[in-house]
């Protein structure tokens, strides 16, 4: 055995208290470091879609709505992820997609702040963010200014009252950054700003803390740590005490206060009720319900231990097989999210390569080979493994084939 | 055999070809009426669910998006979509809720007749559209003005010039009502005003003709006629013409030209991609596609022939039965949908008494007994026999008992 995987031997029996990988169904052969893209099957979530699918659907048809809480799963579903980014009940609602979610918080906190003028947020946040800030300040006549978040603080003091909402995302979802939730939250407060942050790169890997934090409003992915399944629908949180000043553009007839009293005038719920919208795509939410499953009995604290131990190890693995590779990813644990990121001129051919091998990890523009780490489904020893075959590709040169330099559509 | 029996089975024998019930999967002892409401579950779909759960997400994981054409789904389920709307490839995709595309329609209309002051929707359409056209009207500093259909055109020719949008339903969700696409659409058209349609409740029961009609955006509903699942995706619909104008205000990276490109500028899709935001509900849309096979081989006017079939039926045996509630819709086809209302004091309780009988409707307020007739899993015996329970819960006044008079959250 090599020192190596001694160590992942030796983690792996200090961790399996949180070792949940039973509960999911990787493919044999497969080292899977892209659940932070999309978050693999679980048992319960398989067992849960068919369920929906051939008695709740086939069986119960309309009376599902109530004799399996359908109506009822968009504000239950988000309690259980309340409970996974330090949100209290009734905060959380489970509808729509990120985007939709964040347009919403954006208009709704502009609202909540009439005659300031200006949005900021990161011009490097997951694309979607900076394009819904933008068609939100359009429609709004508001400025958005993109300001990186290490120069956030800076600038939002600069604003001062003229600033109505800083938008930014906990944890950079090229480099894996994770920032600091109080600190910029402070930040925006003390000029009386409101904060949305986007959780799609945190939630579930790590403690976020919004209630705690501060954070007024916030959203985030089900179907990455989360592991909802594919498309599987967003979270939206607000703050308790802005509930009530909550005043959402998409005023769809699931967020009415009597959805089935059919008025013609629009009484939004006095809950977090009043964030959904349409229809949920129940197939999709009520196997994210099951999905969840997979946390009951951990606290996030300890799926965060894990998940630091699982990308340190796979760091200090790197160090020691000589991988040099340059790190997009901070070193220090409290500056880390759940993924590593490397930089590599070819880094679409690498990923390409590593997935030739059974290394399923991803590539993001311009140079950046992205590999997540899911926590509940990934050992110490498939660390290694996986670093070990990134040692190989780059030994090999396996990069410059020309299988693994084409590109395909999406990738 | 009783007359209504034979007509049944005469009429069960000619329109034999367009029978599509072992394709579907009924519950025993059920005559599901709320096709309309929900869909009922077809063998393709749960077959469909199960792959893409087990074998898409489950062992494709992320390589699903290339191997399965996730990233091609909401345009290729809105081209099958679009055969049974009367659209033309490439003006539908399945996207969001149909209260999200409405939104979307709403301001992308807007802008493309700025300096208009006015959009038109009927006080009576489902509540949905009317909150979110009050709440787009707010955020582009439009006038509202409520409606009913039958008063539109006399409405549109006085607004001229100051009108930018008339947002109508093609058919009436409560009564049944079937309104003149083509006329109103060339009412507005004559101002030089657009026109969106709702087909929530017409979309896979009728031919809609939008191409034909001249509509400009149309939404509609995955999960009713088109039997999608529960909260299927939406499909909107943009008139060829109008693509380049369309400016959709959730501008989400799914809409995007390059989404991997990640660049912080949106540029939209030439084509009806830019309709689309964010990561679309998978397991649900891809359900949706394949509960669309239903169709495969029928012509929308062979559906709608059937339609008129069970529902004229349906109302031949009421008056065979003596059976006198008010009808809420038209007798006449040309002004049919593919559901009969009928009016009650009491219509919950008669719901929920049919309920009891295994004839499943919906109640809507105020006093509405909707009895939906999907065409493609409902027999003409199915209606005559609802018919005569429904006779039966009238002349036994089982409406008038304790537990079909207590009313549950949903209905």
């Amino acid at each position: 055995m090599t020192d190596l995987a001694s160590r992942a031997a030796a983690l792996d029996a200090e961790h399996s208290s949180t070792d949940r990988r039973s509960a999911f169904r990787i493919p044999d052969g497969v080292i899977y470091l892209d659940g932070n893209s999309l978050g693999a099957l679980s048992v319960a979530a398989a067992e849960t879609a068919a369920d929906v699918v051939s008695r709740q659907w086939g069986e119960q048809l309309i009376r599902a709505w109530n004799e399996s809480d359908w109506w009822g799963a968009p504000e239950r579903v988000g309690d259980r992820i309340g409970s996974l980014v330090g949100a209290g009940p009734g905060q959380v609602v489970v509808t729509d997609s990120t985007s939709v979610n964040l347009f919403k918080a954006i208009v709704a906190a502009s609202r909540m702040r009439p005659g300031r003028s200006t949005v900021l947020t990161d011009p490097d946040s997951f694309p979607t963010d900076v394009y819904i800030a933008r068609s939100a300040c359009e429609l709004l006549g508001l400025t958005l200014e993109l300001v990186p978040t290490p120069e956030a603080p800076a600038r939002i003091a600069e604003l001062g009252e003229s600033l109505a909402l800083a938008a930014y995302s906990q944890v950079d979802y090229r480099t894996g950054e994770q920032w600091d939730l109080p600190a910029l939250t402070r930040a925006a407060h003390d000029v009386g700003a409101l904060v949305c942050w986007d959780l799609c790169h945190s939630a579930g890997a790590m403690p976020v803390g919004l209630d705690e934090g501060g954070a007024d409003l916030a959203v985030g992915c089900g179907y990455k740590y989360l592991s909802g399944g594919p498309g599987a629908p967003s979270f939206i949180y607000v703050r308790r005490e802005h509930l009530a000043a909550f005043d959402n553009p998409l005023a769809g007839w699931q967020g009415h206060a009597d959805p089935f009293g059919m008025s013609t005038d629009y009484d939004p719920a006095a809950t977090i009720t009043r964030a959904r919208v349409g229809t949920a795509p129940l197939l999709s939410l009520l196997t994210l319900e099951a999905a969840l499953t997979a946390y009951d009995g951990l606290s996030i604290e300890e799926v965060r231990a894990r998940s630091l131990s699982l990308t340190g190890l796979f760091i200090e693995a790197l160090d020691a097989l000589g991988v040099d590779l340059p790190l997009a990813t901070p070193r220090e644990d409290a500056r880390r999210g759940s993924q590593v990121s490397l930089r590599h001129p070819e880094a679409y051919a690498v990923v390409q390569a590593l997935i030739a091998r059974g290394v399923i990890g991803d590539f993001r523009e311009a140079d950046i080979v992205r590999l997540g780490f899911s926590p509940l489904y990934l050992s110490h020893a498939d660390v290694v493994a996986a670093a070990e075959h990134l040692a190989a590709v780059l030994e090999g040169r396996e990069y410059e084939r020309d299988e693994f330099r084409a590109r395909s559509t999406v990738t």
